[in-house]
Parts: C-alpha cells; structure tokens; sequence
C-alpha cells in the first residue's frame, strides 16, 4: 500500500473529535498525527484516544508538524476561513467544515486564497465538507438524475429539521451561526445547486419565518421555523424548510421533481430496520441528529478526501459552489429578517426593485 | 326513516355525474330526483342511469321541481356563483362545488346571498365542497392537533400534485380555470384555513413559478409548477407546492408541525395495500386523480350535507372560510405573475408597500 | 332502475346489524324487509334502525314473508348450515357468514342441498361469504397474479392475527368456535385456494401451537397462536399463522411468491393514510379489528351478491370452495392438537401412514 | 494503542476476499498478515490489494506466520471444520464461517476441539460468524425484546429469500451445501436461538418444500423453496421460509411476537432512502445479495472479534449455539426429504415415534 495522507485536524470539539476518529481509525489510507485545539480537555481527550500529538495553537502545529500534508477545519466557524488560508497558504490540502464563513466575502476570500495557491502547489485539494454529498442515497439519486431518469429536473424541495433542544443551546449559538437559513438550510441550497448545476444561477429568494419555541432568538435576529423560495434562471425553482423545533429527531428530506418522474431522499425516515408493533399502534425511531443520519458519509468524505490527496484526482466536489450556497444563504436570512424579496441579475449582482 | 332529502344536481359532466351517482345510490336519506345540463348527451346518460327528469336549463328545472330541496353545483367554474345565487334566494340547500367563483368579489356575493336569504329560510344550509374535509385521515389528523397532540400548530406544507396530461387539455381549461393557485392549491389553502383556524389572518403571500412542460400555459397567464409561501397574523407560516407534472399520478400531501409534533397525511402515497416485488425492485401504484384519492371523502360529503338539511344541524363547513380562500388563491396567483410580494394588514385589506 | 331485491337477515348480533346496515343503506339495488334473532334487545334495535319486520324465529320469517328473495345467514356459526338449507329449500339466494360449519361433513351438506335445489330454482344464488375477495387489494393481486405478472404462484404465506383481547372472552368462544385454524385462518386458506386456484387438491398439513396469553383455551382444545404449513398437489405449498395476541390491532396480511415476483398485501398495515411524528418517534395506528380492514369489502360483497341474485349473473365464488377451506381448516386443528402430520391421496381422501 | 491483532484468512474467495478487506482496512485495531488459497489467482487478487504474505497450503501458513494470532476461516464449508481444529488446536482465535459444517457431529467435534484447547489456552477465542447478530437493526430489536418491551417472545418468524440466480449455480452449490435449510435457514435458526434463549430445547421440525424453478435440485436432495416450522420446548414456536427464487433481490425478514408487542425487522426492506416516482407507481430497489444487505454487519464482526481477542473479554457469540443451529437445520432438511415429522425429547434425543 501507498503512503499514508498524513492528517491533522484543528479543533476537537463534537465534530472535530468525530472527524479525528474517522480519519485515525476508518480511512485506511490516512494517519492521524496531531491535532489542536484551544480547550486542553479536548486535547486531552484526543491524546487518550489517538495516541496523537496535541497543540493548543493552531499555527504552531503548522510550524512544528513537518510531514502534515492535510488538515481538516472543525474548529468554531468564525475561524474556518482564517485556518483554511493559512493551510492554504502553505501549500496543505484542506476539508474545511461547512460553512467556510457565514460571510459570503469571507468565504469568497478562502477560494481566493486557493486559486493563488494552487498556481504554486498544483497538486492542492481545498473542498468544503458538505457532507450529504457523500451520502450513498443522496448519490444515488443524482445519478439516476444524471442519467435523464426524471428527465429535466425542475423544482426542488428540501428541508432540514433539527430535534427540538430545550435547552436555550440554539439562542446563544444563533449569535454566531449566520442564522438558520446559514447554519441549517446551507446544505439544503448547497444540494439544490448539485441537483440543478453548479452553474445555476439564481434570480431571487424570499423568505418568512416564526419564533414557535426560541422566542429569544428574536435578539440575534434569528428564527426557529423558515420557508424559503429560490427562482434560479433557466425555469428552475426550489423551497426550502428549516426548524429547530422537531419532536421525532432529525428530519432531512429532500424531493427533485423532473418533467418525467421525481426522486424522493428519506421522505419516510427512520432510525434503522425496525419496527415496534405495541398497543399504541406501529412505531420506527429517528436519528436524533444529523450525525445519527450521515455518518457513514463522513466516513466517505474522509476517505474520498484522502484518496484525492494521495492520488491527485479531481477533489469529490468545487469549493466555489460553497461560497455561491453561502450567498444564497445570507440572502435568505436577510430576507426572512426584512421580509423583502431580493432579486439578483443574470451576472450574480443584486438588484435594487422599487416594487411601487 | 324521515323523508328523504329531494337533491337535484347541476351540470353533470364527469364530476357532477359522480355527484349525481353519490346522491342517487350511497346517500340514503338522499333522493336524486332531477338533474340539468346543457348537454343532451349528459342527460341522455343520467336518466339511463339514474331514472331522473332532466332539464337543459337550470331555472326551469329550479322553477319544476316543486318538491325540490337542495340542488348541487356542479357545473363549469363560472357560473358557480350565478346558480347557487339562484337557489340560495328560493330558499333551497346548496351544496356549491369548489371554487364558488375564481373571483374572491364574486364569492362573497354568494355569502351575502346566503346572509340575506337565512333570515327568510332559518334553516337554510350552503356549503362549499372542499372534498378535504370530509377524508378519514385529513379529519383524523385534525381531531389529534385539536386535541392538542402536536402542541401549537405553526407551520403548515401541502401540495397538491396532479398527474401529468400530455393532451394540452390543462393550456385551455387555464383561461377560465382562475389560475393553478385557484384550481389547485385551493385545497392546501382551505386546509391551512382549517388546521391554522379560520379566523387566522393571512399577513403576506409570495409566489413563484416556471412551466416545465407546458409552455403555452403562459398565454393564461398560468404555470404548470408553483411554489409559494404564505405569512399568517399569529406566528403561523405555510408553504404550498402545486404542479400539473407528476409522472406517478395524483400525489397531494400535507404536514402540520406543531410546537410539541407534527402530523403527516399521505407522505407515503399509496392506490392500495398492494406492494409487486419485481425485478426491478418493490413498486405500488397511487391514484391516477383526485377522485381515485378522495371518492369516500366526497360520498361522506354527500351525507353529511344531507343530514345536515335533514336534521337542521350545523353545516359540516363555513360558507365565508371559502372565499377567504379565494382571496389567498388569487393573491398568490398574482405573486406568481407580478413576481411582487402581496401584504394585508391586520384587518384583511392590501398594503401597498414601498420596498426601496 | 328495476326492482331492488327483498333482503331480510338471520341474526343480528354485532356482525349481522353491520349486513342489515349494508343492505338496508348501502345497497342501492336491495332492500332490507326483515330480520330474526333469539334476542329481543336486538330486534328492537334493528327495529330503530331500518324500520323493517322483526321476526323471533327463523322459520317464521320464512313463512310469513311472502316477498322475500334473499336471506343472510349471519347468527351462531351452529346453525348456519340448518338455517342456509332452510332457506335454500325454499328456493331463496342465500348469503351465509363464514364457516358454513365447523364440520366439513356438514358444510358439505349445504353445498348438497343447493345442488339439489338448484335444479328447481336454476337462478338461484348461494355462497358462503369470504369478505376478502371482495377486498379491492386483494383482488388487485389476485388480478395481476391471474395475468401472469409473477409467473407460477409456488408459495402461498398468509396471517391472521386479532388483536389481544384480555377479557377471556376468546376461552369460552373456542367451546363452538371449531379451533382458530377453523374460526381464523380459514380466510387465509380460502385465499390459498383462491389464488392457487379452487381445484388445487391438498397432500399434507401440520400444525403446532401454544397457549402463550390464555392457557384456559386448552380445556376446548385450541390455542392462542398456531403454525400451519400445508403441501398441495402440484408443487405449490403455504404456511399459515393465526394468533389472538396482537398488541397493535388486527394484522391480517398476505403474499404470494411466484416464480417471477411477489405480490404482499398488507405487510405495512395502517389505519390510515396519517403518520404521527412524536418524541418517541414516528407512529401510525392499525384498524382494532376485522370490519376495521374489511368494511368496505363488506359492503361490496352485499352489492355483488345483490347484483348476482338480481341478474342472474354468476356468483361472485364458488360454494364447494368452502367447504374445502373447512376441511383443511379441520385438519390442520386435529393436527395442532395430535401433534401429527395429516396426508391425502390424490382423490382427496385421508392416508393413514406409519412413520415407522 | 496496543498493538494489532495478527490475523490470516483461510479461503479468499468472494466472501473472504471481504472478510480479508475488512481485517486489513476497516477493523483498526487488526492487521492482516496473511491468506492462504489453494486458487493462485485468489492469492495474486489479495496480495495486491493487501501486500500480505500468500500460501497455497494452509497449515504451511500456520507453520511459518510465527506472530499469528486469529485465523478466519473463509474456505469452502466442507474444510470449515478442519481448518478450525488446526488453527484451535494451535492456540490461535478463530472466526469460522457459518456453517461450521453441514455435520452436527463434524460441528460438535470443533466445539470438543475448542474445550479441550481452552484449557490450554484459556484466553482463546472461537466463535462461528453468524454475521446477524452484529446487525445494528437485530441488535436493536434484541435489546428491547430483552428489556422486556414484547412481553414474552412466543412466535418468531424469518425467512431468508435469496434472489433469483438463473444460472443453475446453485443446483452445482447443493450437493455440498447441506440444503436449503442448513445454508440459508441456518441463519434464522440461530436468531431463534438467540431470541428465545440459546439454551432453549427443540420439541419438533417439520418442513416441506417444493423446486418451483430449479428441478434439477432433486439431484442433490434439495428444493428451492422450503418451509419449516419448529417447535421448542417452554411454549415457543418459529416458522421459516426460505427461497432461491425472489425476483427483487435479497429479502431477508423476522418478526418476533410477544405477549405484549411485536418486533418486524426489515419488513419493508429497501437497498436505501432512495424512492423513485415513476410513471408506473413508486418503486424501491433493495440489496442484491446478503452482503448488500449485512456488509456493516460483518465489519462490526471483523471488529467485536478483534476486540475480544486482544481484551480477552468474552466473545460475541457462544460457539455451542452454533452446532444446534446446524443440527436443527439438519433436522428440517431431512423432514424436508422424507416428509416425516422429526421429534426429540427433552434432552435432545431423537425421538422415533409411531404414528399409527
């Protein structure tokens, strides 16, 4: 067997430690050497774990770890984009965790970054972890797509429920998450764009919204409950659901409607192949978060990554098809805060309607 | 037994004949005893079919029928209004089927018909038939939120989905069809009355749409695939999809989330119990149309009415939430044409807003 | 509309007042003129209800009601047979509630009666009422079966379980109610026959079975769950399970294997069409009881018997099928109950074979 | 981490060129040192996959792999037996492939082999690789079954239906493969053991069967389609079906019902959360074959095993448990054939009745 990626993951918090997992135990090809995090605990935790080497400062680790050829960035999203372009900078291969900001400039400033880089470094992979890409049913149905089954896919509909957390959690994480349509919906746009092309261009979106449970959420400007529509050009459409309040656990689903036929991704979901037949009548469990439905797409995403790397092919999806999901993303939010229609021209650029 | 209730029926094209046919043999407190249509052929198979005295025109049969008692409105979308007007004001049962007129000023002229005339005849019953309403697993669902299963309902997703026609027939029934918001969502939008409350205020609604299939639609001012969302006065949000595109056929579903559950009807579409393992794979049919979806509802509907006029007993649904949903259909559509956001303030009346 | 057809029904306990409803109400082409039952209280009710002649003897009925044409036979399964003979004497159409009897000789004494009567009375109609054929899923499978979609039917495996009943009530049904392979899985085996087709001659059955909920059911020789395979001449075999202890309701499913696909009905149960997502996760109710499932199949069943007796029209099934459904329903009891194998020839006889 | 298990594989055909790519890829804490073949270009396929060492003989690769620590063996059935003892009697872990033998006797000597060994060896691990029991959705449904949440398991049912293989490999497959009921039953036999207590004491086997589309199987004394029921002893009773003719792929299902509930396991199987609407209904594909069905499943084994032995801590699985799975599917498969009823008593024994 060939070399191993050699992998260091910044940040070690929830997701991170599940990326280190995932890259030091189950992608053959990738070795786990260190990992940072400004949180000794974690550090701890990593290195009980691991066996890895441990930095507090990310830059550091950079310096000092003079076989890294990867770093994964699962640190806290406000400095994704920061982490990423100094990787970038130094030639590293990069999985950045979704979103790389919640600035559309920002994130437009990591694939900058990148496309200077990747003059000096040709062999470089910079992707963003969109992680339903790499879903065996979510694949499965862009295939079928791409292979005419449904014909001319033509509206889209995709929604992203969260489990309700009663514990005030998503008031305090709203003041840095970029809002719902951001955090939650991101991957939903980041779908639509894979279903409808990466070169769709969208023409507007609006957005309403509720605080149903979160009325705090009022003081970052955020909400718990969001529709959305999207018209892109070329006659394509998609709506959009996002919510921090489901009972059952998390609900992802997503429907393409095509001129001939339509695919639906867990529009019935469920925890696993079992179901309970009791006096209440049939019941299925759940996930009861997104890790519970994707991780084995995290598995892929790790090992897909690293095969890119090792063997110089095309990285499994384009990084400035994040910062386009992104923009329409912050668009949502805007509109679902000033409950106005935002309308963009064929070139990308907003336009300013007078509706009178 | 009680005398039964002398039902006439207008118009007796394909669904004023399944009308007719409810009445006539599975209503037994009912008894179809005329029926009027401008088409012999029409009356040629309702008398072979059902023995009933026929009539070309409408006020004639209205003004021969001495024992009549209610009369159902089946004929073309426009003229709903005029001849339930005309029955209305003789004192006679309507059951008027939907919508009452594609005009929301023209179906209120019906509800003041009615208001005027039920100081005459006290106990005069008009309905609209939003066939819905009358479904097992719709009046189930409805019968758990009011319960306070799912806690506070907040966010409301219907779609009403017909099978594709390849035959144009859809491009010339849109001239006078009122648009798909009109012909089709007007169930979704009734059913958001229902399950939001019908005294719930809409405060804004936006529209988009495309036509995937059938191009010519345009020429009415109409679109095969629609998308819109709809803001309510009380923190409650809908969000409504309708088409004239599935290849499967009729697929119209709902969810109802709630602060503490959410309620699904028809996620999971289905003609029968059947299920064909083939090589292929496992594989059920659904319904062709609306009809193969909601027959019993419809018969339950012919009972209920009739009842209704028979015991004197509380309308199984209000006349005035009708035209309230007529005025949220034609709002949408005009969203769907304008591409503008519609506003109402809290007494129902237009905003007409500035956005710069 | 020609003439309806003078109805009256033996017996109306729970089962009977549901096919005098049927008939009275949803039957357009019948008429319901009267009804007998021991037992005062039920005639009043039926009384109350329809409005027809009450009758404390049969043959009284018989007698005095000079009109009729049809009787259903729906009182105690132990006079089924005596009450059907009865009424096939006089020439009457005679719809008689599954089993005939819980003996074959006895049922086979029914079908005796009709041939004989049948050659005075050439229109008349007799047949044992086997709901599930009337069932619109079942005989869409029956249907697509009959068209070759899944090749050679070869394995036939079917379920009847009722919903747990703890009131003991099951203990003292079993005195007369011929053993659950009698009183519950003779449906399965009648839509064994049905599908396999009627003249499929029977080789073998085995049984076992235990008392896992009432132990008391074994002072009447039966059990609350049974196993039964049965072999049939001609390379076809099916497997059978009949249980009163379903927490969830009445699961009564079925699937027929071919040599080219497979056909289940059923094998998702529900009550219908909504789904309830909960923080226990995702629920649906199933139908408490047999009229649950079958109602409608019910009603059909009183329409084509109706239809049949009317025009003259062939049976919707056969009469000798049932007795053989008995017959195998018998053996597959004794087997239970002996713990042996039980083998027929060709010629349908019974083979006494050492295992030795 | 400690240091990784040393683990050869015996046999890399298809299903052990699987268990080969899971111990060298996917189980971290195991690393693969070596396969044996008698095949060279079985050996060629996994040294280039794996860069492990290859032997054309096994005991030579016992020989002279010094570090050795677990054997998997993968071979064909009919050498599962011998190679086990060579690898036990060594000291060596093994993971033997189901069946241990098509033998009770051969089986029960690996398990006599095994207790002697252990005395020597005390931390030595052997299991059998009933790949189910690793199953997320069996492991599931056996942690509420023993939480108590059915009540009383009484009735298991499970059928293992493998798709339809035209070639005529399986008539070839027969003559070693014990029959249908030892290869594929084998399966649901030992989940009934492992649902209703693996000390539970078989009463009686019955079975029949049929070659609806393989008659050439006669040959070798097997059907293609069987059916079997059991009886054990404490009141619990299991039917089986098993198939070589399912049209969609692999449908492998169990049910267990309780006195208080019952458990479905993949009733409604699906290769994934794909569906599709296309203009002939909604279709699912499902798994092709068992690995396509329990591929995690095996993982997990690959990994419980390699944990077991390297922590000595008690091993997933009783080896004991798998010679009764053997000797009851040995039992059904001579039912099967000889059309009797095979009884045993309470300790075991074989009981030769008279049936007369």
């Amino acid at each position: 067997m060939s070399q191993k990626l050699q992998v260091a993951v910044a940040g070690v918090g929830r997701m991170g430690m599940r990326h280190a997992r995932h890259f030091a135990t189950l992608t053959p090809r990738a070795e786990l050497i260190a990992v940072c995090s400004p949180v000794q605990s974690e550090l701890d935790a990593a290195k009980a774990e691991f066996g890895c080497r441990t930095y507090t400062d990310y830059e550091t680790m950079l310096n000092e770890e003079k076989t890294l050829q990867a770093v994964v960035v699962a640190s806290a999203t406000t400095v994704h984009a920061e982490q990423a372009i100094k990787a970038i900078e130094r030639g590293l291969h990069v999985l950045c965790e979704k979103p790389i900001s919640t600035s559309p400039e920002i994130s437009q400033s990591v694939v900058d970054a990148y496309k200077a880089s990747i003059k000096k470094f040709p062999s470089q992979k910079v992707i963003c972890g969109f992680s339903r890409r790499f879903d065996a049913s979510y694949r499965d149905a862009h295939a079928r797509m791409a292979a005419g089954n449904i014909g001319t896919p033509s509206v889209f509909r995709s929604q992203t429920c969260d489990k309700l957390d009663p514990s005030g959690f998503f008031v305090a994480y709203a003041e840095f998450s970029g809002g719902i349509f951001v955090d939650c919906s991101i991957h939903d746009i980041d779908l639509a764009l894979w279903f409808f092309g990466e070169e769709t261009k969208v023409k507007s979106v609006t957005a309403i919204g509720i605080t149903a449970v979160q009325p705090d959420l009022r003081k970052h400007n955020d909400r718990d409950n969001a529709l959305g529509i999207i018209e892109f050009y070329g006659g394509k459409i998609a709506q959009l659901y996002c919510s921090r309040m489901m009972a059952a656990g998390q609900e992802d689903c997503t429907e393409i409607f095509g001129t001939d036929g339509k695919i639906a991704i867990n529009t019935q979901p469920q925890l696993n192949l079992v179901n309970l037949y009791e006096s209440t009548g049939i019941r299925r469990e759940i996930p009861a978060d997104y890790y519970g439905r994707f991780r084995e797409a995290f598995i892929t995403e790790a090992n897909e990554f690293t095969a890119s790397c090792l063997d110089d092919t095309k990285p499994p999806l384009r990084l400035d098809s994040a910062v386009k999901a992104v923009a329409i993303g912050c668009a949502l939010q805007e509109s679902l805060i000033t409950g106005k229609k935002i309308e963009f021209d064929g070139s990308g650029k907003r336009v300013e309607v007078s509706h009178l």
